[in-house]
């Protein structure tokens, strides 16, 4: 069995021999700009971690970890469009450092190659039900990205929309890196089905704590600026829960500040971070995480595999889920 | 056997009964605007036909003619942001009906609703032969609208290079709807390889007619603006093949006038139209466009079929690369 670290080193190998050189290069560099830019490359390593519970050798996965990998970074590159966002990672977006036809185009062809990666697998015949699991989760994808736009025009946006939003747009693409490591390794459907349900909660309690650490996260630890999300006015789980709990007073007031632009970005990331403290929405979000998190540790208890066999995704998943507040 | 006109009606009801009325409506309307948008449906039309060679009843291959007719659709929704386009078909474009983000995000699930047909086939054990297929063809579309981008900023494009992009942005696709229809008859691989090379041979002829409709075309009969193509200041290939063969001087001249935008586009139009009938270029061009014509129809004639079976095909081919000047 292979830990963590090691997949993650087994995955940039294959990456890094298969290299997106071809011509023209004006398609195909800002392919491999994005994929080199880094990242935890959290979905290939669950793609092969699904398939290392069953079978010792990892190499058949790995395709599908590209192609996993590839779909990831496409839709960061369409949606980095969509979002007008300057940096990704802490590097030019694609859209800026070349341009926007360009960041169309070359997310166009890395769609295109997520499929080239999966017809790369040598079981022909596992070939429909891995295709079908892939395109449904891109189409989910796009639905996510969807919710995501509306909710910003959107008037009220309820807690099981938001709940939808995130599973579509994180989760899903973690069930399906799940889900087809899985059916690779030619595992039994309900073993399929805990893995895919556990990539699902785990995806959607990592969501919920990246919009707690957004804003109660430590500056030094977190990737991206605290606050970020009530800068820019961001319906995350925090304003739907005090919207949902608060008085009309602290109600009116968060709604006031969250459509607000003010010059003193601090004092209102400090205003909005007292309303949530005064009605006890860390404590609230951190519940809900938890009972996510904990059906996670459910359904991974339910695959029939040796239990020595799962730690290696308990850890990662404790790893993605732990307080870091 | 059906004739061209049963078997566009054949695919209408099948796409009028396949509607994408799915949530969220901000994804997927766009989608159903641009697919009713009406068109010839020539792609989804060499699926049948290629299918309907070999077998009576069509209506397993009408999955693929959808999936081909989603994509060629996705590639104009996206190719009418990059180019900025207002118009398609005398309606407005999606990304000007809505905006570029929708244009962005809902061709981006077409892509992936092309995919989602393919996998309606029955015959599941073609599938990685038919996918692969289209995924090949995607692709080199994408590379063509990167080179007719470049072709754009090229000082010097080759008449060469540019028959290789008009066969990788329009030929190809005709190349795959026609493959997959025959792959999908399980026809022998000699009989799929020359209705490949007859879709290549004939998409590379309409190219070239358009090029020459597009100045010398009956402003009655063309559907879209005599001379659009000069006011543009595109390459085509009768502003190549007059840099190819003319003197210094035409050459000069009609090299000044397609860097230009005057006022007067009607005299801009004229004087380069007077250049080529100078050098007598429609003759030149016609000449090319049958060379490929006639390659076509040698591998329709390769194909082992009854040959009274292939007289729709031919009669398609004679409609579409009918002079019409």
């Amino acid at each position: 069995m292979y830990s963590v670290a090691d997949l993650k080193t087994v995955y940039l190998d294959y990456m890094r021999a298969n290299p997106f050189t071809k011509e023209p290069k004006g398609l195909f560099e800002p392919v491999d700009y994005i994929m080199q830019l880094g990242g935890k490359r959290l979905r290939p390593i669950l793609v092969l971690m699904a398939y290392n519970l069953f079978e010792e050798e990892v190499s058949p996965a790995l395709p599908i970890a590209q192609a996993i990998e590839i779909f990831h970074n496409f839709s960061l590159v369409h949606d980095d469009i969509m979002d007008e966002a300057p940096l990704r990672r802490g590097q030019p977006t694609v859209h800026h450092k070349y341009d926007n036809n360009t960041g169309i185009l070359s997310g166009d062809v890395m769609l295109i190659y997520a499929y080239q990666y999966l017809l790369k697998i040598k079981e022909k015949d596992l070939l429909p039900d891995i295709i079908q699991e892939f395109t449904d989760v891109a189409e989910a994808v796009c639905v996510g990205q969807q919710y995501d736009m509306n909710f910003e025009t959107d008037e009220m946006v309820t807690i099981p929309a938001y709940l939808s939003m995130i599973e579509h747009k994180t989760a899903l693409l973690l069930v399906g890196a799940l889900k087809m490591g899985a059916i690779l390794a030619k595992t039994s459907p309900e073993n399929i089905h805990h893995l895919g349900e556990f990539g699902r909660n785990v995806g959607i309690a990592f969501q919920l704590q990246d919009d707690i650490l957004d804003t109660f996260g430590d500056p030094e630890k977190f990737g991206k600026r605290v606050g970020g999300d009530i800068v820019q006015n961001k319906k995350t789980f925090l304003v739907l829960k005090t919207q949902e709990v608060a008085d009309d007073i602290d109600k009116k007031r968060l709604k006031d500040l969250m459509a607000s632009y003010p010059a003193d970005e601090e004092q209102k990331i400090s205003e909005v971070r007292t309303l949530f403290q005064k009605n006890n929405i860390q404590k609230l979000a951190d519940s809900v995480k938890e009972t996510y998190q904990n059906k996670a540790m459910w359904h991974l208890d339910k695959v029939a595999v040796d239990p020595q066999r799962k730690n290696e995704l308990k850890t990662l998943a404790a790893v993605l889920l732990k307080r870091n507040t």
